[in-house]
């Protein structure tokens, strides 16, 4: 008998776990505030059920920090400031840093501007790219964020790899109903669920890739090591993603296209990216709280739609990770055992002290 | 024998066109200059072979001015002006004319502030949305343009219908090359391709359209009357709709989602809709022909890209539209016949000589 994935996890309390990569990532070189700052995206990703883009990244961050790829006390610096834009230039650092300080200009500037927007280049992987709009949207302010990357992605049609999965996520918040959060990459699967198939060593949907051949595979490896991501939507997820490589690469001033190198392995190659940040404060245009009103409104209608054959619910963008969330900050996280003892690796290898649950 | 679509076809000039449907509108009640506008709006959809939303819009709209679904002289309301961002009423006028207001507004903020974005609420159908950021690329600005609109669209997995089409659409300034323009509807095809389809008596591809009973059809008929449209990429094009229902409906302070009235009939139901409108000057972030030179280099990678089996060309969003409407300039645009003689029965009854070329 085979296992199932589910007697393949441990169950961990969000708080340890987060605790104990900001300890990890301290102990390895990290600023205590930017570890701090990294374990959290890293752990609400884990909470959000976008387990892709969680704490399964952390050992690719210390190998990474490790043979220079990522600069773990890099000196941001701030290219262009205007009161409605700025431009950051990240120093090779932690993507989820330089991310956070943009979003958090932006946020500022479109208090005071209504919009605003902040570019940055020159930094690592973004993680959970969701997060940097949700930012915004606790503030009560609407949030856009994206980024460009390695050159993994053909165009449609075509087999150079050219763009990276090209995510795009913009959070909204609402009055009674959670923020609406949307947070996608523009390639109908997000390479790092390619990734965490291949850990896992499971089959891929087959409209998630191509193999070296340019036809549909379902082996992760195959797709990951010889093929490609395919767009969601075809030329249209195409046209969306050269949006983002022209907002979030060109316009930063960064590596874009097959300029960025091209990265085939997550914690061994290079992975270079730019990224652009956006707020847009609703209570310039009405007062905030019937701007909240109005998008409850729209949840709800949402909700209530009449249903398909065979779906049980119509969800708004956000709404299952959000349920996700409050049952796993209630009931622990389930860490996959390969995680887990990455992590437990990494410990040892830091001298620090692993205090993670036990098994579950 | 069956005749073919070639034959169907009444080649006519784009500057004649242009006139004649300014003539019409302006015989009809619109002032000159938003005649001018409008016609221009249309028959730069025709060159670009988005014919969807070109001149076989005109009997709509005249229909929809008969029957006071549409403001000819509308008094559009300036809500909000701030440096970098206003709120326009468009008094249910033409859609086309607040639109290009609006980005006109974004386009001279922009200028000023780096960022900026106009909404418009109550104002009707937009037609060809790519053309509000091309005006902005044009004067060497990024453009960004999305409206909502009746609902006719349910949610992923469900079936009412809450939204429109909802499309988005970019522009790009490059250097030596043409402008990037992306216009995409949300979902797979737009209705105007459902409706042109319809017109022709032609089946469309099975991925744009469910029947009544949520399975794919090859009938637009069906699928108009009865049925919906899909998104592209499943929840992924939801979710982008959602974005656009969000900022072009709901922070527009207009109507959305399912309190939009729907539309069947294209001319005899009510058609209403909100925009938003943002620019953004690269000048900014770095000289702009370092912009334009940045985008040329993009343009050239994607078209080199390595061809899969039995692709000729890889293109970039715009790539082909540029092209046919450099023909169309040179050559005539073949207007369908139906288009035709509806154009030459409207001039019948308004009164005006009806002068485009004869049958080809």
């Amino acid at each position: 008998m085979t296992r199932t994935p589910q007697k393949e996890v441990v169950v961990v309390k969000a708080e340890r776990l987060r605790a104990f990569v900001a300890r990890l990532l301290t102990a390895l070189g990290l600023p205590e505030a930017d570890a701090e700052s990294v374990a959290e995206v890293l752990v609400e990703a884990d909470l959000r059920g976008v387990e892709s883009h969680g704490t399964t990244r952390v050992a690719g961050y210390v190998s990474m920090m490790r043979s220079g790829l990522l600069n773990p006390t890099p000196s941001v610096k701030v290219l262009k400031d205007a009161p409605s834009l700025a431009m950051l230039d990240g120093d090779g650092g932690f993507g989820i840093v330089v991310a956070r300080r943009a979003m958090a200009m932006a946020m500022d500037k479109a208090r005071a501007a209504g919009i605003a927007c902040v570019t940055a280049r020159n930094m690592t992987h973004t993680a959970m790219v969701g997060f940097y709009p949700m930012m915004a949207a606790r503030a009560g302010l609407i949030g856009l964020a994206l980024n460009n990357g390695p050159a993994i992605v053909p165009p449609f049609g075509g087999t150079t790899p050219t763009y990276a999965t090209n995510p795009i996520a913009v959070a909204v918040p609402a009055g009674g109903e959670e923020p609406i959060v949307l947070d996608m990459a523009t390639t109908m699967a997000a390479g790092g669920k390619l990734r965490l198939a291949a850990k896992k060593g499971q089959p891929i949907p087959p409209s998630w890739a191509l193999d070296r051949h340019g036809q549909s595979t379902t082996d992760p490896e195959e797709a990951l090591l010889h093929g490609f991501l395919q767009w969601a939507g075809g030329y249209k997820g195409f046209g969306i993603a050269t949006v983002v490589e022209i907002l979030g690469g060109v316009l930063a001033g960064g590596l874009f296209g097959t300029d960025v190198p091209p990265m085939k392995v997550f914690g061994k190659d290079p992975l270079v990216a730019s990224g652009f940040y956006m707020a847009i404060d609703p209570a310039r245009f009405m007062p905030l709280d019937e701007f909240r009103a109005r998008v409850d409104r729209l949840i709800r209608q949402i909700r209530s739609s009449a249903r398909a054959a065979g779906v049980e619910e119509v969800h708004v963008a956000g709404e299952i990770e959000h349920r996700r969330r409050a049952e796993r900050l209630r009931d622990g996280i389930p860490l996959s055992e390969v995680v887990y003892r990455e992590l437990a690796a990494l410990a040892g290898d830091a001298g620090i002290a692993f205090d993670l649950a036990g098994p579950a």
